[in-house]
């Protein structure tokens, strides 16, 4: 029925609800290519609640079948979503270029990158750690009582709503790192597609459906939908059905996501990732022998993809003096002869210009980028300000979501610290040093770490490595939960909990924490590392 | 100035603030002794929002020299803190017998537990797995794009709110589980005493506070504050110095906790223990074979303690016929042959017989324990109801904190299996069989593995080990987060969050995440587990 779905490179501008392709009955949204302004065929119409409640029904009914499955039959309908992925080729990275805008070096890349997430978390469920196996072995004759043998595995929480974001068309959005990690959990998944690249959605929503076919996996394991954040978004975050929800996008849209999972009889769960200005510190010797060469390598970062990355650097902050004047002047120079990029949607762009006009009237402009008459683009922006200014200003603290960026002039190093110490949660901050600085950029490593969900020296933060030691994440806003990642071997755990067994039969016991190691996984016993 | 606290068991009175002894300015409230309703002195007056500022102050203040001890330096300080609260001997154990009327052996056994649970988490820090460390080395020839070197390790929160629980004095009250999870991973502590207990609080938090002298611990690591909840525990909550928190008790004060937390500036987690009415299972064929012995087991584990455990078998399902019949009567002559016993405090024994009397207006009493006119006796009480009944009533689905449970009759398994589909989450769920029931038990396992925090087999679920592989947690509403635990190691991680470290340079890089692995602890290296 649904077996060549990926055969056919047509689209079909139809939800997929449990294998099935399903019309939907509400407003008709199109892809627009925002180098030009122009729709793309065909029309996607939004779901309603009759399409949550099927997708959510047809989800927890193949909950207790897919959990059940083992590590490495849900490893190989990874690897076989990756494939299909990979198959989709130059149709697939046509069509993302059309939808956003992007360049098709960086839509290749992440094909790749999005590919490479999935056989990722196929390694990560071969490996078997995921288990979190733990084995308290009885103790019959211990005094004054005796211990029950007691055992602990990590089953999956149920399904997950995952929320297609804009800037990253595959990365982060059908076939994302969240959903990568919900299905490596055991978590059925049910993505509501951004509208801002339907086409790719559906391509992508097409390549896991027929891999769910292709490898057994039950109907229901994954639903692609198409609709508004507000009524469809809502109604799946507060469905019962629904377990867990992962979201990338807005400070606005993540916080009322949450508020809605809250309010829920029972509350789920909500990983959102939304917003952080990735602060770059220069410190004092790094500035005096290479101020210049950083100020154009900042640039070269901040305007990279119009700027379209949660992890841009919104924010340099550094002791003002000769070395920190040569930094602004060479990024003056390189951001006045940025070329003005197409950004994702038309409504980012004008989000874009509202925010740095806004900026322009708190801090004073260092630099524009060359002006275009071309739609939806990124003039790249360059502010500077003082730190007493800045510690006061709500509007010079906030995110503009572009290449725009502000520098904050501080008077000494103690300075630096303090607007260190008074930032919101981060997902990365940088620091940049010669060996001289290592004094004082060790004072500000203690402060950035309560700040930041990944800390790196001498590089730009654009540039996410997807590997076992990444974390994508940071304490509020940068995510509303910092205790996890969404990007990198660590995110499996969102989605699973712990559960311990005492005195269950042989016979009963699941295998990974079964007697003699079936799995062959590592292993707690009496809260020591084995593979016996 | 503090050096001396426990040199003498003399009680002041007083709350303790960063290692000074303040007194409340608020209401005076005294322990109660409730075998005899007579109250205990000395008074302890409640603290106010001054008192509160300055714990947090004390604590935040105190935190980036305690997070940056090492992993052996915290397993001293709470290794001393479980020697100072042994020292205390009788004195302690006479001061808690008093104030819960609970009896000796119990409060002994508290007393083990609860230095035990403080040497075990040093010991997790001697382990050090805590540090979650990952590295994933450099590829400065991967092509296209070299690799950073990046690493991770996990960091304390911050500032912990722990509130002392009515029915643990010990174990879940100052220097229970959560306030030693929350110091081994690095976090001061302040503790908000529960009002039933204020002596055995003063005894322990001298010890606490000994002990942060005699290691040399910052003066702000730990204070212990007595105050209302609503006031003074909603203002530790809110206060943006503190970063987590950890509660245990009913399910109205953790919701309300849970949501001042989500409405801060910066939300932070709430690990809150709430609701539980622990369903035991027992299938057909250990009725056919063990009906009566059975029964009187379960009522001896109800009747343990009045029932005050967040464990207590609150509900047995079970199909109706021959075997469940000489359960039910076995369990009716040991109810009524049970005598009254002492609840902790006047509060929980009026809640209780106001419960028992909701319960009896929906389900059949089947028996009650002998009467008594002693004060906040508790009597127990045994009813019976049928799944229909059950499933649309929420009186019968509501905790009834004390001896009470209610027997579920069903009509066949698949109504058995209903009934555990449809319940709430629970911290323990318990299943009775016999080798023959283990084809309708494996069938219940899955259910119920979605449901609660740990499944047991032929046992009852008082009684938490405390240990590696222990779960004490589930899903809402039995807490707030199901994806921990607040009994057992694992606990540790409620208060960390990792952080990636991107190309940082050697002299900087936490000793966890050091090369050549001075700390000689298990790190994952390119996703494998090594101690290299």
């Amino acid at each position: 029925m649904t077996a060549s779905l990926t055969q056919s490179t047509e689209l079909t501008g139809k939800m997929i609800i449990a294998g099935k392709a399903v019309q939907g009955s509400g407003t008709a949204v199109r892809g627009i290519d925002p180098s030009t302004g122009k729709t793309l065929e065909p029309a996607y119409n939004h779901g309603d609640l009759t399409d949550v409640d099927a997708a959510a029904s047809a989800a927890s009914a193949a909950f207790g079948d897919y959990r059940a499955t083992t590590s490495e039959t849900r490893a190989q309908f990874l690897d076989a979503i990756a494939d299909n992925i990979a198959a989709l080729g130059d149709t697939l990275i046509q069509r993302a270029v059309a939808e956003s805008g992007l360049p098709v070096g960086r839509i290749t890349g992440e094909v790749g990158r999005t590919t490479g997430q999935l056989r990722l978390f196929a390694s990560v469920l071969r490996e078997g750690s995921w288990n979190g196996a733990r084995i308290d072995p009885a103790l019959p004759d211990r005094a004054p009582l005796p211990r029950a043998d007691i055992r602990q595995r990590k089953v999956a929480l149920g399904p997950v709503a995952v929320f297609g974001a804009s800037n990253f068309p595959l990365a982060f959005s059908v076939a994302g790192g969240d959903t990568a990690s919900a299905l490596a959990a055991g978590c059925p998944v049910i993505v509501k597609a951004h509208d801002a690249h339907p086409g790719t959605s559906e391509l992508v929503g097409r390549a896991i459906s027929d891999a769910v076919v292709s490898t057994g996996m039950p109907s229901g394991t994954f639903s692609l939908l198409y609709g508004s954040g507000r009524t469809l978004g809502t109604a799946l975050v507060t469905d019962p059905r629904v377990k867990a929800v992962g979201f990338t996008g807005s400070r606005s849209g993540g916080t009322a996501l949450v508020a809605a999972a809250a309010g829920r009889r029972e509350p789920i769960p909500v990983y959102a990732e939304m917003s952080s200005i990735n602060p770059v510190f220069v410190l004092d010797k790094a500035l005096e022998t290479r101020g210049a060469d950083l100020g154009r390598a900042f640039v070269a970062s901040l305007t990279l993809g119009s700027g379209q990355f949660c992890t841009n650097p919104g924010l340099v902050i550094a002791v003002d003096g000769a070395g920190l004047d040569s930094f602004v002047d060479a990024a003056r120079v390189a951001v006045s002869e940025t070329a003005p990029t197409t950004m994702l949607t038309p409504n980012i762009a004008s989000s874009y210009a509202e925010g740095v006009d806004k900026l322009s009237k708190s801090a004073t402009e260092v630099a524009r980028g060359t002006e275009t008459d071309a739609p939806n683009a990124c003039r790249a922006a360059l502010f500077v300000t003082d730190a007493d200014t800045f510690l006061t200003s709500e509007v010079e603290q906030e995110e503009v979501f572009g290449a725009s960026s502000l520098i904050v002039k501080c008077t000494d190093a103690q300075q630096v610290r303090d607007v260190a110490s008074l930032l919101e949660g981060q997902l990365t901050a940088t620091i940049h040093v010669d060996d001289d600085d290592h004094a004082e950029a060790g004072k500000l490593l203690s402060v950035l770490e309560l700040k930041a969900g990944r800390i790196l020296f001498d590089g730009w933060p654009t540039g996410v490595e997807v590997g076992h030691a990444m974390v994508h994440g940071g304490p509020f806003p940068a995510t509303s939960n910092s205790a996890t990642t969404s990007v990198g071997s660590l995110a499996i755990e969102r989605f699973l909990r712990p559960v311990a067994y005492q005195d269950v039969p042989t016979a009963l016991l699941p295998s990974a924490i079964a007697d003699g190691n079936p799995d062959k996984i590592w292993r707690r016993i009496d809260g020591q590392l084995t593979q016996d």
